[in-house]
């Protein structure tokens, strides 16, 4: 439609993708994802939803601080107070761009809001009105209409209408429940382009249930949408969001579909986003996922095909590099010190300096005693260990540290395990019995860590993964868990990582960094509350 | 377009599907999902590519015996030797279905065939006559232009004509490279319809490098065509084919996008499909995966949401029980014995008797000594582990047995891991050290059956992962291994799978699985050769 101005990247990993069950991430990782998408270059970074929760305010307002040369975005309902909160937490942003919503179809007026469609149009203004009082006319303001694609479309055209004669610069159609079909959506989306496109960006936002949120936010390119709405491996609420690194390759590599519409993501730096996400979340990428998936590009590594043999454009439509994917293997003994180090990390896309090249220097170190080669997988999971367990500043003393263990196994047999754990300053140890080694040694620790804190980390989920390939991987742990005297359906979950070539270890590492955190969920005061749905 | 004749569901979950690197299964495991498709109802079940190695052969031999009520397809390219061998595979089949195949696109044909546009032609027709020939009138012949998106449209549609008029009866529009957006595609589709709809049945096999796989063959459905070619998870070579669950599912939640068109699937087979398949390729399905991933109906069980509460339909456009996600758990002390659990079995899809459900039956009861609760994920992780396992009837000992093994591991230090196995009938011990338990056992595995069989597994993958939430969640491990005498880039590889509450149990377990499908492996002679990549 417009080829010299860049179709805008608006990314909500941190918000709707933060949203998906059982994904929560702590202030420091939303933190660390933020500077992520800052190297993959989005627009907009949609932080969180200040009103939820002291934690996504604090989030949402560190990464308005800390991140230059890019929109920082805040969603808020239309409803007295969120906006307010988000601007709050917005405020020292850059760019600041507030993102009000409220739901316009039928079947939210009447099942949730309780509105009728002319209070729910007044609301609408109201906030949009507000969003240009308090943030002026330098910066974009935002609106989205909850559920538009179940909405009666001449009152979701008039609601549009309305609300960018009231000043919003961007109106966002959200699919919110992953129910349009690629054409039916571009016809919408084509409609709200002809009445308000020369007023305001339009933006949309699809969700996944049906398989269909990457094409249906393409169709919405082919119709004139200016700003798309999407997240990291497609994290987001139940099946997700259309996915970052999709739509990005699909306009990438068919120009010539979209009018020559393109973004300005650094595709390069799209591999490593997708993991740091997958690592911090626990999210697993499947293996066929495409961009990101390990078998995207299989042709690389596996079967060697004949027609990949004569030419490779006879199976190949884009390039691995030009998502950042190198396969490439270095050794450790060729990094010449931490300068080596930096300088193999700078090409990954990571910038190091200070404690955390320290820190991952000499895990590095220790690891190739172990392993006979270190992989750049490998090097990408120890900084993001480093990341995720990023010192916080205001509790620089661990909450608890995991002095030694031991465990016996055999066949048939029970498992017993032994652990000496500091927690809160006070030395402790025990013994447990188990189904099987982790199960005895996070025994141990219940065991030892209750009489302290009057709790233990109740387990909910319990994965292992190997993140390189062969005999002497190192075994990558997620652990999400919640504290013992807080009721089943809580939403304060928290994520440990562990990361070890003894899995054993590994699974000790993050239970014990799942405990830390839900240590400091508890000095923080109340856990966080559930958000309402959006979009 | 025909809402009275049901579009036709094609899966290619055992052909592409099983082409993707790592997801190999053997003759038992193609067998056992062919049983779950004929569950599913799908129309047409296409089993292998009879030429590519004797396991296939003998996997779609095996299938078209032994399934009823299903067309039963082979893959066949246009070249001497291929049809002949596919038909020989498929005569026993109620309704074999011949799918021959050859490329169109100039770069194939001048990188990869070496052959002129009429040339390519006269193969296609002269494959076609012999199909119709061998199988005769009763049955579908089918055609497929590889790589017709990137085609020129013009002579891939003489193709077309020129196959039909020599008697092909289902023409196939392959995006093989992932490359079409759904507009475009569905315009291609339209004009083949318009050429040849009237004397074949326009069918279409959409891969999903862009993430556009599922809207491409619904746009596909748009425009007419009649058959569409999909995988269970969207299993497949790279990133993978349509999905069969996503494009059913599409297809049932909004049909009057598609004038009424709808398929004979029972959607409520979906979920246990997609778990077998998953289980026995070793390949994940990510948390927000549509339609099957652990988050897809999350609503359910995460954070309950204002909405949801007051009306379903806020958020939820289709249920997780039309998809047959019960979520009931289930108490092993309330089933009334053997009979109880085949009943129990049996709503779940799975129909046992005999000494499969005998040895259900009793790693059931087992179970329930060491697991507080026996969910139905347990007892679909245990259903599919006896059927991975089956005996193979020619080979009734099993050619490793897993005696005895112990381990110990501590903070820092190695681990030490002790093993007794019989292989080949011979008693032998080892020990080993480790980087972990894991390693140092399978490293104990390694030094005792070398010295019987000359050779030992190599590791090339390795997962594990809890199949049921929970701190006494049973662990399933999947490997991949080859003999260490083979060459790296060897396609003969296996999966080993083991499932137990003790990790390194289950890790072991998968270990010699794995062993033992080596063994066979080398007892039949050649390993799989690399077939040649197809659509």
């Amino acid at each position: 439609m417009n080829a010299e101005i860049p179709v805008r990247i608006f990314d909500t990993t941190l918000r709707d993708g933060e949203q998906a069950p059982g994904a929560g991430l702590t202030v420091a990782e939303k933190v660390e994802v933020a500077h992520q998408l800052v190297r993959l270059n989005v627009d907009i970074i949609e932080a969180g939803f200040p009103a939820s929760s002291p934690g996504d305010f604090e989030a949402v307002q560190k990464i308005a601080k800390e991140t230059k040369g890019v929109a920082i975005a805040g969603l808020a309902r239309c409803r007295d107070g969120d906006p307010q909160r988000a601007v709050d937490a917005l405020i020292s942003a850059e760019r600041p761009q507030l993102h009000v919503f409220i739901s316009t179809s039928d079947i939210h007026l009447e099942s949730q809001l309780r509105m009728d469609r002319e209070q729910v149009l007044q609301q609408a203004v109201n906030w949009v009105r507000y969003e240009r009082e308090r943030l002026g006319n330098e910066v974009d303001s935002e609106f989205s209409a909850m559920d538009a694609t179940r909405s009666d479309h001449e009152y979701l055209l008039r609601v549009y209408e309305a609300v960018v004669d009231a000043g919003a610069t961007v109106v966002n159609v959200p699919d919110t429940v992953g129910y349009a079909i690629p054409a039916e959506f571009g016809m919408l989306v084509q409609r709200v382009v002809d009445r308000v496109g020369s007023g305001a960006i339009v933006s949309v936002h699809c969700h996944n249930d049906l398989g269909l949120a990457t094409a249906n936010t393409l169709a919405a390119v082919q119709a004139g949408a200016r700003q798309l709405e999407v997240t990291v491996n497609g994290l987001g609420e139940r099946a997700g969001n259309a996915s970052l690194e999709e739509v990005v390759m699909a306009l990438h590599t068919r120009p010539t579909q979209f009018e020559g519409d393109h973004t300005r993501v650094a595709t390069e730096h799209i591999t490593n986003a997708s993991r740091l996400v997958s690592h911090l979340t626990g999210f697993t990428v499947q293996p066929n996922k495409a961009i990101v998936g390990r078998n995207a590009f299989a042709h690389e590594s596996g079967i060697h095909q004949d027609g990949m043999l004569k030419n490779r454009m006879t199976y190949e439509i884009m390039t691995p590099q030009s998502v950042g994917l190198a396969g490439s293997h270095i050794s450790i003994g060729k990094l010449s010190g931490r300068r080596g180090l930096q300088g193999k990390l700078h090409d990954l896309g990571i910038d190091l300096e200070g404690d955390s090249l320290e820190e991952v220097y000499r895990a590095a170190i220790a690891l190739a005693d172990v392993k006979k080669e270190v992989t750049d997988t490998d090097l990408l999971a120890l900084v993001e260990q480093q990341a995720a367990g990023g010192v916080d500043p205001e509790a620089a003393t661990p909450p608890a540290v995991l002095e030694g263990w031991n465990v016996s196994s055999s066949h048939g047999g029970s498992s017993r395990g032994e652990v000496s754990i500091t927690v809160r300053g006070t030395a402790v140890n025990a013994e447990s019995d188990g189904n099987g080694p982790v199960d005895a040694l996070f025994g141990a620790v219940d065991k030892a860590v209750e009489p302290v804190i009057g709790w233990f980390p109740k387990l909910t989920a319990y994965e292992i993964r190997a993140v390189s390939g062969g005999e002497d991987a190192q075994g990558q742990v997620l652990v999400r868990a919640r504290r013992s005297i807080d009721p089943e359906d809580t939403v304060a979950l928290v994520n440990g990582q562990g990361l070890s070539t003894n899995i054993i270890e590994a699974s000790l590492e993050a239970y014990v960094a799942a405990l830390e955190k839900l240590i400091w969920q508890e000095a923080a005061g109340q856990p966080v509350a559930a958000g309402e749905l959006a979009e």
